[in-house]
């Protein structure tokens, strides 16, 4: 039902502009930046032409009698009209950036906004929302220049997230990261499309297998509860607004959930959903849903000091060291060199090279379901050729691989392949959620 | 009493080499690339000259009497032998970079150098270490490159790390998070200069402040708790091995105290040591010992998300949000744009530009004792201009100020002057041992 919002065949933007720095430059620059066959016309009352197509007044003066879609970036005083100028081709969903409303305590127009939307059909995404990006569509329509801010990879996971600026820093992170992203929804204020439509949608949808969220305030409780009962994805969520504080800050209104942090808690452990207790845990739990369920788990680093913090964080986190077989160990202490500790955490040294490894993860492969495998770039035994070698055999390898590596060009080599993360609690806090129980 | 250890006049290093790669070429790299008057003289037994500098086949061989510091880094077999070649010219100081001993189970050359140790009375750092840096009286023999690895920037924060590969690690993170550091030592197995000796000289150096510490093991627990009963400057600690994984991995041998992860804690309570729960809470607990202490907190932020976050987080860390006085809500109205949030998270919103901030700062600044700004950038109102602005404005105010910056190149602006952090919980996390109870 939300196809045409996130594909559409036709789309408008009212606010284009030819003036880098307007709202409405950044969103026809993105759009443009992808070479998708969709009719993209730019509306400017002022301007005959925009970034090398032809501009119209109005949207009813476009040449078309219906319309996909319209993302209106212009200032608040002007929405309302174009919002009703809209209906006259027949618009399906309206993607409004605009702000000022409900959220700065307007009321009224907001409600005029919904009324306009029940009267005309028109879905809306907003008011005051960041935009949406459809990264496997190639839409893109963020108020985000792109040129400004790299987009994340694509991938299976799809974010919703009810604020501007905590979406714009998770799509930041998410590339960062490499976390593989499938759509965005900034969903702002939530007059009509809100997080029940999308929750709904993106559970449905074929390309979206892991669902992020970010939520202050549910809109309809039950109809989230309702959802949630038939949900097949599994969610990451991150509620903010939990403390009292914090769920101040959040403007309530009628017929929502309660803020009371034990509500949401209790819900989303019914629910099998993911609580993240905060930003870097909705990216990396996201992250870390990409592979199977562990088992076991096998260390291999080359810092003896990472393992044993590996050990406390992996007790922390109640996730299992693998014991090894007492022949397996022999078989460690044969091939290693002297001074090799041959338990796991298998250390073998600052001096280990990427046939070090190997060697070390063939005689364990038999036992082991999940590796993690310490690369302390700091050694200069390590080379990037190195690197190369032991990635290409993991790859053939039939496990779940977890990195911890601290130098940003080996990093580079491994993210595009395995799980990556910099800290040892960091890891051991991602990964505990695939831990098999 | 390790003054010359930290400031030797007179300095060899065994084991220099000119081949890159070779940990006596590093070594030389970094003692050379500071412009220091000290005598340094380069021992190899094949090579007459190294890096410029005249070489000599043996430390006995050097034209001097006494010598302050020698720095071994050649293989195992030929280190005791070389050692007692050093007192022949009465050395005080040696840090043993060469591995293979207690660590890879070889107790009885660990015993050998003991031995050396007391009747030579050379004072033995190491063996199995990453080596020293003296950030003030610029003394760098640490094995990894500098032009490989930046060092931190010059400050009151010492460092003592058990394990080489942690303290890598934490020398990269202080240089990435703008931590200054003053000394660094990786101690190694401790065959003879250990925790204690370090703490108790850092405690009396003038240009230490605050000490932080990875430890796997306390050699000597008696003389550790009557350390701590003198101790004056605040200590920053991080235990491994806490975990029954994590302590099997953990070398330990007689004498020392117990790992028992309660037994620590409960010493670190008693003598108010900061128990960093994991090397970013090493970091960042440091980082934020150099802000004053806290009493009340004002939250202004251009991302209302970012501001619900930080009030959930401030209330799990127990950090006091101040209550705005009426006059001032009243007078924030007044000058703000409509929309604007005045209780305390202050949501000046995402089209504040550096002048809002600055009105907002200054119609609170009474009642306030630290600042937490909350600088997204991924708005396009706040310019590179507009933060020096700021920054140039905040840098006369006489408060702790703390900012949240998400843009690296805003960052790179602030972070000179300013605590400056990522991510909220990390923020909130980082200044809660400050907060006055």
């Amino acid at each position: 039902m939300l196809e045409k919002l996130f594909n559409p065949k036709t789309l408008a933007v009212v606010g284009a502009s030819n003036k880098p720095g307007k709202i409405g430059f950044s969103i026809m620059q993105n759009l443009l930046h992808y070479n998708v066959h969709r009719k993209l016309f730019p509306v400017n009352i002022d301007c005959p032409q925009i970034l090398g197509l032809k501009a119209y007044p109005k949207v009813s003066d476009l040449p078309l009698k219906e319309l996909d879609l319209v993302i209106i970036a212009i200032p608040k005083p002007f929405v309302i009209d174009v919002l009703k100028d809209c209906a006259k081709k027949k618009t399906k969903f309206a993607v409004i950036i605009s702000a000022g409303f409900k959220e700065a305590g307007d009321l009224h127009s907001e409600q005029e906004l919904v009324q306009i939307a029940r009267k005309t059909k028109i879905r809306i995404v907003g008011p005051n929302t960041l935009g949406i990006f459809d990264n496997f569509n190639k839409l893109d329509c963020l108020f985000l220049s792109i040129t400004a801010q790299k987009r994340p990879k694509l991938g299976n996971v799809s974010l919703i997230s009810q604020s501007g600026t905590v979406g714009a820093i998770l799509i930041e992170q998410f590339e960062k990261n490499k976390v593989g992203l499938n759509k965005f929804v900034s969903y702002g204020n939530a007059c009509d499309v809100n997080e029940c439509d999308l929750l709904e949608y993106l559970n449905k949808d074929k390309h979206t297998k892991i669902i992020a969220f970010y939520v202050e305030e549910i809109i309809d409780g039950k109809r989230f509860i309702k959802i949630l009962r038939k949900q097949k994805k599994p969610i990451v969520a991150l509620k903010a607004g939990r403390s009292k504080k914090g769920s101040q800050s959040v403007q309530s209104h009628t017929g929502n959930l309660a803020g009371d942090s034990s509500v949401y808690s209790g819900i989303f452990k019914q629910f099998n959903i993911l609580n993240a207790e905060n930003v870097t845990d909705l990216v990396n739990f996201s992250k870390s849903q990409n592979i199977k369920s562990i088992k076991n788990t096998t260390i291999i680093t080359n810092g003896g000091g990472y393992g044993i913090l590996l050990s406390d964080h992996f007790e922390q986190y109640n996730i299992p060291i693998l014991e090894l077989a007492e022949k397996t160990k022999s078989a460690l202490k044969k091939v290693m060199p002297f001074g090799v500790g041959t338990k796991n955490p298998i250390d073998i040294m600052g001096d280990a090279d990427s046939n070090r490894y190997i060697q070390a993860i063939e005689l364990t492969k038999k036992e082991t379901d999940t590796y993690i495998i310490v690369l302390l770039g700091q050694t200069t035994t390590i080379t990037k050729e190195g690197v190369i070698e032991l990635a290409n055999y993991l790859k053939r390898l039939n496990k779940n691989i977890v990195f911890i590596s601290t130098e940003d060009r080996y990093t580079e080599i491994l993210e595009n392949d395995f799980l990556v993360f910099e800290f040892p609690e960091e890891l051991a806090r991602a990964i505990s959620v695939r831990v098999k129980r």
